[in-house]
């Protein structure tokens, strides 16, 4: 039921973002309900609301220490692998952490990663010494290249950031899933419903990153333990073996005419 | 939480057949482990291989009394009204319950109701006091007729019962939800897996009923865990309000240039 | 490539609808660039906008005329058969065609047929001599009963009229087609795109009718022009026998090292 | 209605492939019904059955000549950017076109392409002269690149080559359409029936590549005619502007209690 990341062996195969709360006191009791124990941060964050980037801050360190958890920080707004370098550099430093989710954005409309330099900047980062988990596309050459370079944890996207579409091509995820078996394959952005990750976990994805679809929703603390529910449903399904779908109908009671209760 | 049938109160909204287990000791583990307390029972069963339809009975008796639940007689396998109302009545007395899943297949090759003597059946189900759960297609006027003839919980299918498919026509579905907003919806038939579960309880529907998708699996006690959690992650989610999904990408840690740690 | 309904050998597989165009002049220009020669109209049809049903009626007529064509007069806007067997009388009388559409709607919602009021409706016209082209939904029994009573001609839905969400059940399409062999199948509402005829002609479907996705384009007079040809290519492409989809990818090329003008 | 590739003027949007047809006979005539003027050729291929390589030519040269068309020659089954140089010069001089389909394939199990290398090659074989006609995923930001490089036509995949699968991404296909105004756009792999194609056009793609949907048919010329009509079909649907799809039914015909023809 644990799931494994550089090492550190955590309770829940949720990852969550901080973002987009309607307050910070409800982000942090959102995430105490999801059970996740691995909290995104945007390195170049800036709340205009609040003025309180501080303060959102102190929120964050509260879950880290009441989970047991760990900090993920991301290079969230980057677009060039120099530019994640020297934000990377800052965040070991600051966050006494090496753990980095790389993303590094090649267009301003869907928000996807841009595989030349996400692979260029997981080199530079990667022989500085940081455990990067990189934002890609569902692309299995550029996952193969990820994992060939030493990432451990590989995060394709269900669908753009923010956009709540879900799987948009169950096809690729599941060849990448197929081909990269000792990968650890976290579904990262697009998921807009437990639904959703309920069907990743199926595929026998490792865990679910994700932030909009909790953060945004009516009542945020309640999705986060809806999240945790399907999350593990979707893991148990997969170790207990999906049946096969059928073209056709089949009785789930073959029946004769005797009823059951005249016979011996 | 709970789910109210015909004036009874439940905790769980998953409803499970009986059939197609490896073994009776096994479908019993499973569904004590799925916290289902509504079983259903086919009235022509029978077990050629075991020649125990006696022994399965026993069974389910001690279920139905260790969950403190109820017992759901069907009436598979039946094709006319007629056929079915004898069934109905034999069934009454011997298991002293007026409930009754209703099914009158239409066709041998998708095992479909036939909406014309299902309607009908119903009818005089009704009035000879049965509490009827008809098993029917997504066909908005049909369920509404049924509905109409005073049946409280009306049940149409995914897709052809045994096939797995998930929900064929989700958009079927959620205009019965939005059109009859008194009944109680159980979706029956054709849940491959939790995330098909899990969706429909997104919806708004208010429970599910299945049994191939656990008793086939390869472990069918971890797989009817998995549909607990998966029921209980779609009705959360419903009740937590969920995000639009939305055509471009949203980023969800807006970025200005200073690193929020350097903000105040 | 011809179709025949009814005893009537017809060039073309698109039945068109006369209503919702820009103006009486772009419809005919439309319809005669379809190539269709059915043309249904309704009964009981109102247009508050032009009060000209009358120079509407000039138009379909030159229509029928100048295609040496046929006149399917529909009972759209019907909820009874008791409504229809009224309507269907006048328009024998009037138009001096036995064919009738038959539209018996159930729900105001999706203007979806009522299967109920549909079946009897048949039953008394096809008594009365008429030689009915019903509309009904994508229900393999209904479609079966339809046949049963005598009705050469069915026509299940896509999705709900005037929606353009193309094939919402392929399933159940597909399957209506393998099981009513001689049946001759209009898929009939809900078509939005040429892309969805084509895909219902590829299953075998004998032909399409349709009015929003033309009337409703920007230019009506080249999307007939488009429908005609995507009827024309799905038929094709049945009749020619589509590859079987498959899993993994074969390369169209297999290779090897020499290249093919080194070789004898 | 003409497509224009590299400035030569084409009376048809069909890209077509000369492998795995029955005989060559065959895919001369479906060819020449296709009515396609581009035909790929791999530079690499091989025909074990017929040890006949130097056979294809001549029908290949025929099927040009007859079509007033054009040879593309293509790098099927390389994997680098440089195995793609030397063949790519090879071909030059023997075909005497600086066209190329350029293929770089990134794995074996997918076919798919390999963003890095394809990108690597592209730039050196536009400096060398060529006019590049790329093999790509549906990458949004690879598809920028490609065109900043240079090239005029960009070949996104719909589905792994061979699967017949159709369009596994729309959402990606249509992101690359509005955000690549100015390319050429022809989709290439994995289109399975006219339907796929026919989808392809009406987004506005500017044309299709395609083989194994016409080689593996049961007759590949009919079926070559069935794609004809169905990119016809779509490029006049993009053209004449579909209807937006819409939740909920509409009458396509209002109708009030008085028939028209009573009206005036």
């Amino acid at each position: 039921m644990s799931l494994t990341i550089y090492g550190e062996q955590l309770n829940s195969r949720l990852l969550i973002g901080t973002a987009l709360y309607p307050s910070p006191d409800i982000m942090k009791q959102a995430i105490l309900a999801s059970g996740s124990q691995v909290v995104t941060l945007s390195l170049k964050r800036q709340n205009p609301q609040e003025q309180s980037g501080q303060q959102i801050w102190q929120y964050i360190q509260d879950i880290v220490k009441q989970t047991n958890g760990f900090l993920l920080p991301n290079t969230a707004g980057c677009k060039t692998a120099k530019e994640v370098y020297t934000l990377a550099q800052m965040s070991r430093e600051l966050f006494q952490t090496s753990w980095l989710k790389l993303e590094v954005i090649g267009d301003d409309y869907n928000l996807q990663p841009d595989p030349f330099e996400l692979l260029k900047a997981t080199d530079i980062l990667i022989k500085a010494g940081f455990n990067v988990l990189p934002y890609c596309t569902d692309d299995l050459v550029l996952c193969q290249r990820l994992y060939d370079l030493g990432c451990e944890v590989i995060m394709p996207w269900a669908s753009p950031i923010g956009t709540g579409k879900g799987l948009m091509n169950p096809y690729n995820l599941e060849t990448i899933r197929t081909r990269l078996p000792n990968a650890t394959l976290i579904l990262d952005a697009g998921i807009g419903k437990p639904s959703d990750a309920c069907l990743a976990m199926e595929m026998g994805y490792d865990g679910i990153l994700l932030n909009s679809a909790v953060a945004l929703a009516d009542d945020p603390v309640l999705m986060a333990r809806a999240f945790a529910n399907s999350l593990n449903s979707g893991e148990q399904a997969y170790r207990a073996g999906i049946m096969q779908p059928r073209q056709t109908a089949h009785p789930s009671t073959p029946t004769l005419d005797t009823p059951f209760w005249h016979q011996n």
